[in-house]
């Protein structure tokens, strides 16, 4: 429940504080065609509190007092904006916090994942994006834990799993938790027809994630239109 | 007839004011792309007054004093700068505020709205863009009134009807109000080889459905090209 | 020759004065990738004066004190920057202002008036680019003087000449004036494989017409890669 | 080893200082889409020192404290900063700087530069890119020392050589300083799948030959699509 002193927890001149962050982050997107139209969003957990980007705003034009704020063992909003609705990421962004220790949790309707899903659907494996022997496969961590620490290498295949779009956002929950169970080492999800899902230990790990991701699907595509395979024989 | 106080109706330092507004709107559709040398135009209507941008100015040096402002009823001029001429889109921005309610109509000449003109041309549908199944549709509302309350869903066919150009950007008048009825849902209508009307009951309404069509149309051309269905079989 | 007050030629607060303008146009030109490495010029005449851009500059950088200021009667330089070249689109930019009257010209290597010049190679009229029946058309001017006032209409069909590139920038000059000769309504040239060169009487008109072509010519080179004929049957 | 007054490296108020310059030239590679999700790097000389980017920041975001500098002869660190790591680029920086007498080495990711090493890879050339009679063409310099003094003509022919990636950047440098070797006029080199080295005498030259070559690549990119061929029959 909203505290009276809920404006303490957006307030703050430190540009790295989560509730400036996430309105840069999303000026950002906003160039970068991630999040037009008010789609996408964007949250990040700072120890036991959860900031949340709200549904349904020009993002380019967000600020501070937009934000959401969550309480992450109880998941009570501790800040509520008057006017403004959660962004039905928030399930979505739950699972990547939880079921992954993610730190920061962001969501893009990117052109360019939505026509590598396109593209998978015509295949023999329709629900995954599979792409090898790229330099910029390495900006993409290997899996979880001291066994699979580091980043994917040059000749290794980046695989992403794939999953169906619903009709409510909330209702992709089961797949996108489904999804992260299947593919233990993944770090992001894609929507079918919708965009994708990508997290990070931190905020510099899930945008600069995003950014690679969002390089080899521009670059898959045009290589699909040059009439080059993803995955080198 | 313009009064002698008629710059106390542009000059606010409120961003937010129509005549601030306007000329902020408009520096942010040049780098999309959609206001190109002079075309496009953009309306507001805030209570008994509409604010005009001019026509054949650069739309991203605009200036609140190059405003037009008209009184909503009477349809008269209450100011209208020296030197310049009054936008001919405002026949067709009169169309969408009076017929429909807006509170902000917008008119692009962005290349994907183009296109997608150009290409349903060539299909058995020639004066309607359909496309269906992607999230992005959802940034469209459904139609007007409470037993259309709400946007489209993930499942519906978003149907955007396109008129034909004419000689004169005054002469599509008749054909938009047409349109406009015929389809007593749409928030926008396509002109073939010219761009795109789009309309809202407020700014953010009817910037963030442009923002949301015109990546629809973007999207749907790598999606010819790549011979991915519009309307999901 | 280059008088001891010079730096009053190019030293002013006014945003307008040629000297401020041609630095902010090729700030805003290095954006819209028409001025890439060095690439393209500008040049505006302002009475007796012409200023000029310098060659081989990073022009998104340009200062004031890097112009080039030339008396236009008898084209001797009165400001030359120590370490810089001149322009060798000097000659060329002479050709519009002395042959057309014109204000301002305007030189880029964009890629998409190359490419259109390429497209144009391999038809039966390699030598014009031909376009019809788009909105931007009324983008650019019917011709010269009372008889060819207005812009182009939306039936009419947009001409631009097409000439071949030489190896030097400066031998371009008798095709160049050959073709305005040639070709009395054009108000732009396209150099085959290298770009184009835009003028109007003042900086407003130039600007717009380069960027209401440079959107024609992508849109063509779209139109081709799906089949759509430039001149409507 | 980093001294006492290390920090006096990298603080100044001059925007040229390379520590400044650096960071500002990352930014707007980033804008360019050339260091997306931390890739790419940037090098400048000056006299007995080497400042470098490091390894795995996001560019954009980029301060002078995070930059490493190094002491030209003794290849020591005369600062390094703490938990960052130095580029893995920086054998391959200095492979210019010494055999070239490079001033500023670029190493980018640009998808243009990515797509001409894949559709090289299907020719019967496919360790060199050629292209022939583009004006950009000119941007590139013909070779090193006086008798190869200025840049290419528009009838020369540009041919950058293609190494193929390594799984180790650091691995790169053996095939690198080969094709240094085995191209003496050079100032670049492609690697498959990965993106370019390019190298000027001073920042300048570096950063607008690599303007230049971009703007080649994306050009030969289109020119693949329509069908025309690099290099004029």
């Amino acid at each position: 429940m909203a505290s009276n002193n809920a404006e303490e927890l957006i307030t703050s001149h430190d540009p790295n504080h989560p509730a400036n962050l996430i309105c840069e982050l999303c000026r950002k997107f906003y160039t970068l065609g991630w999040v037009t139209g008010t789609g996408g969003g964007t949250s990040i957990r700072d120890g036991d509190k959860l900031y949340i980007a709200p549904s349904g705003v020009q993002k380019e034009l967000m600020k501070p007092t937009d934000m959401f704020v969550m309480d992450y063992e109880s998941k009570d909003y501790l800040r509520r904006p008057q006017n403004l609705k959660p962004s039905a990421c928030t399930p979505l962004f739950l699972a990547a916090f939880t079921m992954r220790g993610a730190g920061c949790c962001i969501h893009t309707h990117s052109q360019w994942a939505v026509l590598v899903t396109l593209l998978c659907e015509r295949t023999s494996e329709p629900n995954v994006f599979s792409i090898s022997t790229l330099e910029q496969i390495k900006g993409i961590p290997r899996g979880y834990g001291p066994e699979k620490a580091g980043n994917l290498g040059y000749f290794d295949t980046l695989r992403i799993p794939i999953i169906e779009n619903t009709a409510r956002e909330e209702d992709l929950r089961d797949t996108l938790e489904g999804a992260i169970r299947d593919w233990p080492d993944a770090h992001a999800v894609l929507v079918r027809r919708h965009g994708i899902y990508v997290w990070g230990k931190d905020v510099a790990q899930a945008k600069t994630q995003c950014e690679s991701l969002d390089y080899i699907f521009q670059l898959a595509v045009e290589m699909h239109k040059l009439g080059i395979p993803w995955v080198k024989q």
